[in-house]
């Protein structure tokens, strides 16, 4: 008898808790969402597996009737065979971001041919087809540059800049052409801009370079966290203290925690957060469970990480 | 003794459901959002209220410590004196859908000034200010023009056109060139253009007109789901069997009813839709509660909605 009157109150409660929680439409909707990412094969990468993994939780304990299932792959062929794989089990939405998104374009068609939602992130085929997605969400890579110039301009107007650029891809050209664009007509210099490959070992290599031909250098852009890890390890090395600051970008938790924690040489960092595919599947989820239109292009703001505002970005578990 | 019984179990539920729900961290994060939109004096804004409602409802339900007020406003004047009230009454984000926006830029800005987060809905200062917002939602007024363009080229190459316009302001004309665009180089032909205000009343007038101008005429454009009843009516009354079609835009129930019963003269809509105001209130909220970033600029897609689709635009409540 007890055990029936607990039966009956926890169904109660249950039906309750699920109808206010959800809506009656949401308790009834079943939505399974596919998340196809790089692996974690580098710094970015791996802060987006971990943030995908972390949002799916929260949204899976949201939405009852909801499963998120996460994949990664190491290559285009890879998450090609992921992407059927998916197709296959069943899937109401797509929210990928691709290794590389040209080799992948028929791929991703042929999972929308099956009106499956696509929510395509951070990088577009270079076509700049919008036909491949239902949503697009990125970062903003123009701004990661003039953010990041504006700041040296402001900040050090007459400041010897010694710049460290990606691969010599377009990124990479429109975040320098952001840069340039900030400090035109102001007395910042630029002293030299070599190829560091988005990697903390040519980084350290080409600042090592940089600091045996320029002897003052007041400022380092180098347009991303990884990169800077290696440029500090040359600058100390190097035992030279000319250096004022250096500017990375993208927000990972260690240069995060060094500009909350007021560290002279990284005082700001430049948002490119891999925590957008986060909010691509919120948004991907609020299409089937909110009914509000989604369907657009969404590019993040490059917000100048301060120390005011730098525990809003700062996660310490992720591993970038 | 029962009643012992049922209260406690009751806890327990409550509390695994609201850890559950929430994970540990949103159960305790006492958030409060508040919503400031037009009052519901015309269709679109009477969706805005009636999506901000129904959102608030939704997004409460499923964040425990959500408080979502929504305040409407006649005019700018009422609307600057609701923001005072809001930011007094203690706020931590403001999600904003402006009467006018110039007027209410000093009023925002000092919302702002409050660490208050900002989310500006559609209309943004002339100036187009970023610095008033944080997250800016928008539909794609461009779009919303070269959509239907590209719409009647496709389906009537040699199709005579007449045109309603809304106001004589910005947004009118990047509708306008959108739509110019999209009809450039075909056998499209607009006869003539008038302004109907975004006013059924208006656009009856104006319809009349083009009726006794032109004896022949395939395709009525009239960006607003408002004008196209007053463009129905005209159409009726003087009994003319010779249009083919009717485009209006935005979303509304009324139309999007008939897009899905196959009615005739009502093929597809545009969408423009006020159910962006939800949109705009979802990351809002998952700024607070799932720590992602949503500081951006998100631009709505005009999609195309036809018979296939209309179900998931379809708001069988919603006053608009």
């Amino acid at each position: 008898m007890k055990k029936t009157i607990l039966g009956l109150v926890l169904a109660a409660a249950t039906a309750t808790a699920t109808a206010v929680a959800g809506m009656a439409h949401a308790a009834e909707t079943h939505v399974t969402i596919g998340v196809s990412v790089p692996a974690a094969d580098h710094g970015w990468t791996a802060g987006v597996v971990y943030h995908a993994e972390r949002v799916a939780k929260l949204l899976m304990a949201e939405h009852p009737g909801l499963k998120i299932i996460v994949k990664t792959s190491p290559n285009a062929t890879s998450q090609a065979n992921v992407l059927e794989d998916l197709t296959t089990e069943g899937i109401n939405a797509l929210v990928i971001l691709p290794t590389d998104p040209d080799p992948l374009v028929n791929a991703i068609k042929a999972v929308k041919a099956q009106h499956i939602f696509v929510t395509l992130v951070d990088r577009a085929p270079s076509d700049n087809d919008q036909s491949v997605r239902d949503l697009y969400v990125a970062g903003n890579n123009r701004a990661l540059g003039s953010v990041a110039g504006e700041y040296v301009k402001t900040h050090t107007p007459d400041a010897k800049v010694v710049v460290i650029r990606g691969l010599p891809i377009p990124i990479d050209q429109v975040r320098q052409d952001g840069f340039n664009a900030a400090i035109t007509g102001s007395n910042v210099k630029v002293l030299g801009r070599e190829y560091g490959n988005w990697s903390r070992d040519d980084a350290f290599n080409v600042m090592q370079d940089f600091l045996s031909k320029f002897p003052k250098i007041d400022v380092v852009w180098c347009q991303d966290d990884d990169m800077a890890v290696g440029v500090q390890q040359a600058i100390k090395q190097a035992k030279r203290t000319d250096i004022k600051y250096i500017i990375g970008g993208a927000g990972s938790s260690e240069m995060i925690k060094k500009v909350m924690g007021g560290d002279k040489m990284i005082p700001v960092d430049v948002l490119y957060p891999p925590a957008m595919i986060g909010t691509a599947m919120i948004l991907t989820v609020a299409n089937f469970y909110d009914q509000v239109p989604v369907r657009g292009s969404y590019t993040m703001d490059a917000t100048l990480v301060t120390k005011q505002n730098a525990t809003g970005y700062y996660f310490p578990d992720s591993p970038y």
